[in-house]
């Protein structure tokens, strides 16, 4: 072990009080993209990460503005151009708290529950920033960094990215790199180190469908017209057929299929149905006839109803015949679907099934491609040792169900490939109430990010 | 004409703007049954009634409890026992004014526009209330009552009046009488005076489906269970063949046929294909096959979804896989549906239909019966001919296809038949945003009732 590395290990080791509060500090913020007005809290959000960046000595740190929310940038490259240089990517925003009513703790007040530190946005991916931060930091506080390091941290990951396509295009040369390493996908338990190999992509949709111009009397005009909220239920309920497969016209055409050897090597993964019923607790599980509950996470698409909204939904009897009824729809997609198509595969089915006695509309609220890496790239290799270091075994490879559109956009616009992994658990409810991370695994985390860095310097 | 008709008449002929002034005081109370919150303003608006009724010289007025909203009583029985004594029923209570922002005014900051008073209650039942307490005034005011009358006002219609049949079964000495008018149904034009002698019934449900047991992030866990919001469409997609015909099963066992001759009848009223297109607004019509537009909704049963909710409703997007979703479902019913077998069609159906994924719960809401009235019993000829002298033209006889639920009940507690009428017209937008009264039928409404104590008096 070099000195470096041993000193930058005891540092993090000593500083564990002082790298929770900064944690605890940058979850307090609610940066809450898809919401209008939290643009202050966003803009705090960035600055706490920009102020990070300029502590640990980093330059050319800088809040780049974009349509909606800012970029985060700065560099080291000290280490020179002997050195690999890395892209570290992360995100500053976080999903809205609501239903704030299942929360056990007010989700912006971050607290600590025996090993867990409660909050929107510990995990997904507060946590994960902070955690490559503080392995930057125990260098930078203990001497240099092995390798030349660059961050870009946006604030749109959330909702789907919007900016950051045309960002890399703009910043081509400032964000050359070697690779990224991209912690936002997590571990399968707290002590199997998980490297992603596998993302899908996702469209997102809102399908509102008008029938009556106003709202009526359920009495004085139910049977005369086609009600809007029974028209988008019959329109969902077409969507899948009996085998639980998405009906839309050409969905699976261009579906990559899973091979023998894939299969074998996913089945091996701690992810089956027992563990799906656990994580879940549905009552049974459910999906596309012929593959395992974890294939048809990791590798089919799906299509599923986020939201629906339609009448009176208060306490109580309104005998109302609702005039609209709107449902948010989105599909996860797999290599190598392309989120365009499926907006016009839904247009298509919606074209081809939606009665003339209603009106309907359809918009596009964001997308991203699915994404595959090479497990052998030098990047993913020294991750995979220092995973081994830390935990004391390889790490699995795994395929996830979510979606990181940056994946796929900085191998088509910047050239270069993710390294894919992160220090969440599956039951750190994501995207849901009562959000957390698992403090043993933040602080292996910041461990293992320290020696994949001084690998990486070799 | 007798001198007491002529001095009631031309009372209410000079004192139109100050009944104008009172009618904007009562639909000026928020008076909505359905809110926990507005308890205070139920007892404002029995108050309003009760006050009313003593300033008109009733007795025995009482604000009497029931256990959620109060019912308002008072008699005047000096016409003395050869004359007939009819009961009039009203409710003081109306729907809830949401959704706000379609409103064009405040909704309860009445506000005339050329003819119309608009505001919530204006039309449903608040001006009827009004127009039957006017024409009493106009007696009370130049000499005295014709016949005997008494009032029951309640305030819980608009949520199915819960607590009315246990009030009916507790008073029926009090409440003795040869016959109730309720003005609660409404008329087919300005320029059509109305009687009505069907109604429909009402079961009301909220439906409540359940899978996971939290939200889920939509693509860690997208494709390993069973979407609740997907199940629910699917069960209410199901609750409708190709024919527009609800499955429940049994749902059309007890539904009186209509014949040959009642069709003939109902195909004269002027409520034709482009009546009801011009009154919804709907690109094209839907219902039942075999049945015209007006017969679905006068003497057919229907099943309609009043409310949908589900995961992420606000704006932008949120990938979650919801834990829940709600839906509210009523049936308008004909005779001789019940509306608890309508209950337990409903749990039948799902029962047999609702999958092992997900597990369901049904609250029933609130029911009442159908009715059909005998068109040529005295109280409905009076009427009648009073329609006649104001209007210079027969009154048209039609079925509603809401719910008055107190007229079945009337019907078997008390033996009693109701006379339905009213003076709200089709286009007044009840349960609505924009509700209006309009006031020249409102004001010939007054003068039609002056008309009918007098002929009741004969």
């Amino acid at each position: 072990m070099t000195n470096q590395l041993t000193a930058a290990l005891s540092y993090a080791q000593e500083h564990k009080d002082q790298i929770l509060d900064e944690l605890i500090e940058f979850v307090r913020i609610p940066s809450v993209s898809t919401d209008p007005k939290k643009k202050t809290e966003m803009q705090r959000a960035a600055q706490w990460v920009a102020n990070h960046l300029l502590s640990l000595g980093f330059e050319n740190v800088k809040i780049l503005p974009t349509a909606r929310h800012p970029v985060v940038y700065g560099e080291s490259l000290k280490a020179g151009s002997d050195k690999p240089t890395v892209l570290i990517y992360g995100h500053y925003d976080v999903q809205p708290a609501e239903p704030l009513e299942l929360w056990g703790i007010p989700p912006f007040e971050p607290t600590k529950h025996g090993e867990n530190l409660y909050g929107r946005g510990a995990s997904d991916m507060k946590g994960q920033v902070v955690a490559s931060l503080k392995a930057v930091e125990a260098y930078a506080h203990t001497g240099d960094l092995p390798i030349n390091v660059k961050f870009i941290i946006e604030g749109e990951e959330e909702i789907g990215s919007p900016s950051l396509e045309k960002f890399l295009t703009e910043n081509k040369d400032l964000l050359s790199c070697d690779f990224a390493i991209n912690p936002d996908t997590g571990m399968i338990g707290a002590d199997t180190p998980t490297i992603t190999y596998g993302l899908r992509g996702l469209a997102y949709f809102e399908l509102r469908v008008t029938g009556p111009e106003h709202d009526l009397h359920s009495g004085i005009f139910g049977g005369a017209v086609h009600n809007p909220a029974q028209a988008l239920c019959e329109l969902i309920a077409g969507m899948h057929d009996e085998n639980g497969r998405v009906t839309l016209p050409g969905y699976y055409d261009s579906v990559r299929s899973l091979d023998d050897e894939e299969r074998a090597e996913l089945a091996r993964l701690p992810l089956d149905e027992t563990f799906y019923l656990e994580q879940t607790g549905a009552p049974e599980l459910f999906g596309e006839t012929g593959y395992t509950a974890y294939e048809r996470v990791g590798a089919r698409p799906t299509l599923e109803v986020n939201g629906l909204l339609s009448g009176f939904t208060g306490e109580g009897a309104k005998t109302v015949l609702p005039a609209k009824a709107m449902a948010k729809i989105s599909m996860r997609l797999v290599p190598d679907q392309n989120p365009d198509e499926v907006y016009k595969q839904l247009k298509r089915y919606l074209e081809e099934n939606a009665p003339p006695t209603i009106h309907w509309e359809l918009e596009d609220l964001n997308q991203g491609d699915a994404a595959i890496t090479d497990c052998n790239m030098p990047g993913v290799v020294a991750l995979s040792q220092a995973m081994e270091t830390t935990w004391g075994k390889k790490p699995v490879y795994k395929r996830e169900g979510g979606s990181v559109p940056v994946v796929a956009q900085m191998q088509k616009i910047l050239g270069i490939e993710s390294v894919l992994t992160g220090f969440g658990l599956q039951d750190d409810n994501l995207h849901a109430p009562n959000e957390k991370i698992h403090l043993p695994t933040f602080f292996n985390g910041i461990d293992t990010f320290i020696r994949y860095l001084d690998i990486l310097g070799e």
